[in-house]
């Protein structure tokens, strides 16, 4: 094996690179994994842009897709040449935030440096690859608790189908699942960018019938058709909260999802609600957000609004992937380019001005 | 017994004044509770001042204790004589709404009059005393629905003692549980009026042992104290999200309960939050929010924001006279004052201004 | 109208036969439905053996669509020659049962009579039709409590689609809700008569990703294929218990759901479960059960048994409603006969000895 | 640091005896502890007796508190001479089984030797000390999975009170959390040994209003009623069912916990539920169980039953810790009696034969 690598890492604001780095040691709980596949998501166009700010010369991407090429010392139940995944987010199982159910917020790995308090809660800190820790945009990761985290993949599901599993498919589906679905329910997903559409195939497959998919691009909404919807509104044709009611009779829908991270797409998603819904928000929101006062019933409305980042962990991803190889839901339609990674200045470029249709791009080492 | 009775009606912004009515005809559904005790809440003011409109001639006031003076003739296993109360909510449980989970958000009642869609979601309309139908600041009220809301009050307890079940006790009791609290979890209630001191309470209630009561008034948190508090914190002499951290190493409550209806406290209950911690509002807001991005992980931190309309019903008001008989809570420290239904113009007076240390009001009519 | 009316009584153990009745007053709370379609349910064959003790002279059967005839002077949002339906279970909402989340369980219109106790509570009672009050075999009924249990049937479904809703639907769907299944879950399908194949839809609908159909047919077990199972097992010819644990890699099924009501199959369904999954009973056992100490782990295993009787009111129904006519579901394929009123007793006779293949047969009076 | 200690070991049935052991080594993710108090727990005498097979040489004890003597390298948070304790289970938390909610379940650590599947599932394998590795009756002890067991104890809680907090009342409350306890609610808790007390203590702090402790030892009902049982049943002068029943109104219980093992407790507390209500079981139960026909409602009747093995973790023993320091609670009226490691043979004698009114007895090396 080779002791240096290729990776993309974040140079100065506009400017992702390829450059050489050390293959990383391996700690008694980590893993080296190869990466086979990976993908660009839209956060890593905002630290492209210096928009969320990272290390100069860290590693970027968050989605792996590979082959553990070394195993730490105390890691038990896997073997080298085996493929595996693993989340996007990649807490220790063993603090106190995932022993206390919210493991995407487990900031423990940060209190020897003072950058996290005592108990080890930290928004959003357990997403380490390409934001604490060199990411997944290289030919080789270095995965943090690995007993945790490493996700055999099944025999029989390509690198292509499983791409989505680490961030996206998750991401979508824990806001289906934060939207407190049931059978009969109607469901409205607000923006049909690659985590709604993953929101819409996740409320069709926890039984809501009348899902109600919103977005201002027809081919998109096309996909959502194909993943799950069973109305698609294009909001530059009709007043999506009018027409929401007039689907429900004046009822409302029983949940939104928003999945786009705007205040009008926050708002909408309260307004077509009925007393008593939920508003489940997945969108990463870029300013102070404003709850109208009327359609948030002055505060009486038994409302529920719930977030979510990304759940991890392997058994979370063995979830994702057996929905997957039961084939109730293809999400091949989404990977709609491949790059190698040493064109991966090119793959942002398309990504990141959206040009051809892209949905997502796979990234090959 | 009379054809006429006395009653507080809404005049005009600024005038709450005693009338005669008539008796009202009982329904099948009905009963005609002759009231022995009633409140004034915090919403009647707002009435007063034309800030929450009402029809002009409607009798004021949502907390009824009182006896069966007539039962309509389909309602079943009562009798007349009976002591009993109902809750400021008195939903029709054989609605969609109900039956749906949110019966405080039942207006099935309207659909008639065009004022509710077809499938009877209305925000807030399951208050209809003093809102959408004549209160209970009067000799006799009509309670809608009585089947599902006459509850009966078990020897031993007084009206006094049962006052604030309709409404301030279900109300803070409600926050305490939207808050999903579990045992061992720390809890700041924000503001102790007699909701948030019912907050206080009901989060004791639950097994939260951390609770921390914010108020500016320490005679309030001085009550706070003796209904539940663990720690207090007056916001004039501290800054009170820095308290928390420092009570809770940093780690943030497991979950905040905001009982007034400002920016202010809103944003301070969001922020005294763990990532993945439960913020539950009962505040009456006046203006539209605002929801800090940092605060709220720019969406990503795991966040809950609960909302309620305090639940009624009978089975609801039993098990809060269960929680008064066991002892758990004596609410009575909350009357602070008496007066008779001919002096309610002063009543309001000194509610309104909030003098002499007033908390609640009985009302004897 | 006539003044009376053909409908199927108990006469004896052995002889369920047609007689002219009354058509039965309306209450306040009551509605008049004229009967177009009903069926015959595996209790009813209880019924006419005698093992499930009912008045003689009563009318069976619970599964009632038709249309309004008359409505009583109280209720509200319905209309005279409208097409309903009702559950099988007509629990009056405004209960403590009811209030307090378990409607099914409501006999408070037994108070009364002195069959139940002051609260209400009484095990089953929510069942009335062709149990406690006349039933659907017939050419009209008389539902009680109809503001809570007059389901409006969408424009586009035939009775035939529909018929399954008020018993079988609900409560195979029950079944698989009370199995706690998350998104990619394994659940498995005890007897696959019409209950446990709708209990197999359920699971499908609710994202368990390996549903496992247990039977000894294989003609069901081939509906069962149609309806949403991943794997159908003939207990005739395998190991169930094994072949799950085969099939899930050692783990064990997150659930299981019992639908027949033996020893045999609730001991299989416990046995199949990992440790920490759920058993869903459906089935009316007819003698004590035992439940084995090994498969119970001694009682320290954190399993779950939940128990479920068949959910009935206006809103539950529409939500099945929704299932269907959002055609995530055709349970047409569980109606293979049809039989005129006039001819109930052949119908009884084909259906108690299961021959022809029978699931269902639709009366139409 | 000397290289042997004292240990109490499994010598053959009926004798469990102090014998000299190596101080174990640390690995990486282990620690090693120095007990300074631990206890004898009612599954240590099924031990001592043969009942329950460990290996000989084996040293018993599953309930640490002490000092940490040495970190293993990857173990991160703590100081060696920090005051600690750790669950009588201890998950690796890590595993598929605790991150799928089970970590009681968690038998990972055994896949390597065959014992457990692949998925690591394994009923009651997360209780480790003194049963499949050496536990805690001795000078020290290795706890696994130190990240995720490692409690630290809060300044200012001796050792005796929080001597329950590893397996006691970690179970009595987990059988009160499973009882779906809601504010208002009658609870039954059958048999008040440490466990039952645990429960009813536990009851108490959820919000349970009428909690009826049933034993026949009035001694201990006495405690019970010191540790929050409003009423105290003897069964040896009362029919607990028939009491429930009037103390109820008829309605019967909303909930109850069995705490001892045995048909007949289970089966009492089967009987008491309204319909729709919870039994949790706690017993370690030692033959099959019958569930009798008619309490069950034929399985008609929505009752739940749900058990549980006692939860570890260290986010488990904060909570607990925190329960004790806010003054919920004192269970040092639990520890009746204090033994030397060097006496133990002669504790072990006192609490089988549960003389001289042990409860729980310190274990002092």
């Amino acid at each position: 094996m080779a002791s240096m690598m290729r990776a993309a890492v974040f140079v100065a604001p506009g400017r992702i690179e390829l450059a050489e780095k050390p293959i990383p040691d391996v700690g008694p709980n980590e893993a080296l994994v190869r990466i086979t596949t990976t993908t660009i998501c839209g956060t890593d166009i905002h630290i492209l842009k210096g928009e969320y700010p990272v290390a100069k010369g860290l590693t970027v991407g968050h989605e792996p897709v590979g082959v553990i090429e070394k195993l730490g010392s105390a890691v038990r139940g896997y073997h080298e040449g085996q493929r595996v995944l693993a989340g996007a987010i990649c807490p220790n199982f063993n603090s106190y935030a995932a022993q206390d159910g919210v493991p995407s917020q487990d900031g423990s790995y940060l209190i020897e440096s003072g950058k996290c308090g005592c108990h080890g809660y930290k928004a959003t800190a357990g997403w380490r690859f390409g934001n604490m820790i060199d990411g997944t945009q290289a030919e080789y990761v270095l995965v943090p608790d690995a007993q945790g985290n490493l996700a055999p993949i099944p025999d029989g599901l390509t690198d292509e189908q499983v791409l989505m599993c680490p961030d996206i498919m998750s991401t979508g589906f824990k806001g289906a699942e934060n939207a407190n679905i049931k059978l009969g329910d109607t469901v409205v997903v607000f923006a049909q960018g690659p985590i709604g559409l993953c929101a819409t195939a996740g409320a069709r497959l926890l039984g809501a019938t009348t899902i109600i998919a919103v977005d201002g691009n027809d081919h998109r909404l096309g996909i959502a058709k194909v993943l799950g919807a069973d109305v698609t509104l294009n909001f530059r044709n009709c007043d999506v909260v009018d027409e929401v009611m007039k689907l429900t009779g004046g009822r409302g829908a029983d949940s939104s999802i928003e999945a786009l991270g705007t205040q009008s797409t926050f708002e909408s998603a309260l307004k077509v609600l009925k007393p008593g819904g939920t508003l489940s928000s997945l969108g990463v929101y870029s300013s102070d957000l404003s709850i109208p006062l009327g359609a948030f019933a002055a505060g009486l409305g038994d409302y529920r609004i719930n977030t979510a980042l990304c759940p991890g962990g392997k058994e979370r991803m063995r979830r994702l992937m057996n929905v997957l190889a039961a084939e109730r839901l293809d999400l091949g339609v989404l990977v709609t380019h491949k790059y190698a990674l040493d064109d991966i200045v090119a793959a942002y470029d398309l990504f990141a001005h959206q040009r051809d249709g892209v949905l997502k791009i796979a990234i090959k080492p």
